[in-house]
């Protein structure tokens, strides 16, 4: 990579990043060229030159949060014996990212799924794209606890799944809007018991 | 009541409806005089006239949501039996709300609650202070149950109530963001395994 393409790169990376910050300060639909290129420094035209349109870099935005998120969560769970132990420590890692003190950029998913249910259209296509990614692989990681013989033979990975998300999305809601330091260590008490109820 | 005041309180009962749907279909930030006359086809003034100021008009409208969600969920409760009945009757009927198809004023409390978590102001502190006092209805009734009986002695009931809040914000999320229609068949069979979990 030669210096010019380098600093074009870190640009890139820049507005990209200020995208993000925006998106999770003030929704997806907030995201345009003009609010990001005041938010990032630049001109309208400097961000349009290096993104494009308004649709790219929405796009731009919840790619980057999805490759994070799965930093986050997914892939230092893999380092873990498939089974169980794999799922027990992404829902610690979800659930520590959910609840990590001013991470502005905690969640995208969540805030942009409310934002945008009843508004068709292709960023609405995109986070749902995402966020049902993010599903079927954590359902995979379920079947793969029930192979092992680690949870209950009958067990309904599609419902486990909709809990833990469903225990994520209220921790994010418990710890953002109503600020209870005791939120995390509820959460975790809440994995703990639905753990148990599908133990093998 | 003279005709006069029965017609003012007509318009009044449209702009709060107005506002109520603005307010679902595209947040409560974007309750403002101008918005809500538009949609109730009144002008500004007029609107200013009957509600106030924004802020006004911002409460009218929490207050309003609020008032009908314990008409629906929380008062055809009272007519079951104190503890689990009643318990199980509030979260048929939340969750019933939750997932009624269409209904876009289905829940504000939620997305209201991703929308303003980082926003410091009066209509923060405002939804905080609904969401806060249904919390504690939800917990009295817990405790209630408990008392009875019905649920183990030692029972956390701030738990409890993280637990069935988080349920019913994953459904509301399944529901609206995924469009997803096995989602209140999930959820009500997480209820059915949460509640088990916790009966003496």
């Amino acid at each position: 990579m030669d210096a010019k393409t380098a600093k074009s790169e870190v640009t890139r990376a820049a507005i990209v990043g200020a995208g993000m910050d925006l998106a999770a300060a003030e929704g997806l639909e907030a995201l345009t060229l003009q609010a990001v290129a005041d938010r990032a420094g630049l001109s309208k035209s400097g961000v349009f030159s290096r993104i494009g349109s308004r649709e790219a870099l929405q796009k731009a935005v919840v790619e980057e949060f999805g490759r994070r998120f799965l930093a986050d969560v997914f892939a230092p769970a893999m380092q873990q014996a498939k089974g169980l132990p794999r799922l027990d420590e992404i829902v610690r890692l979800w659930l520590a990212r959910m609840s990590r003190p001013g991470a502005h950029n905690s969640c995208i998913y969540v805030p942009g799924a409310f934002e945008l249910d009843d508004r068709d259209g292709e960023l609405r296509e995109l986070l749902l794209h995402e966020v049902t990614r993010w599903r079927a692989a954590l359902r995979r990681t379920v079947l793969q606890a029930v192979e092992a013989g680690h949870l209950q033979a009958d067990t309904d990975a599609e419902q486990l799944v909709g809990e833990i998300y469903a225990l994520a999305i209220g921790l994010l809601h418990d710890t953002r809007f109503l600020r209870d330091p005791a939120a995390p260590a509820r959460a975790a008490a809440s994995w703990a018991r639905l753990r148990r109820s599908y133990l093998a």
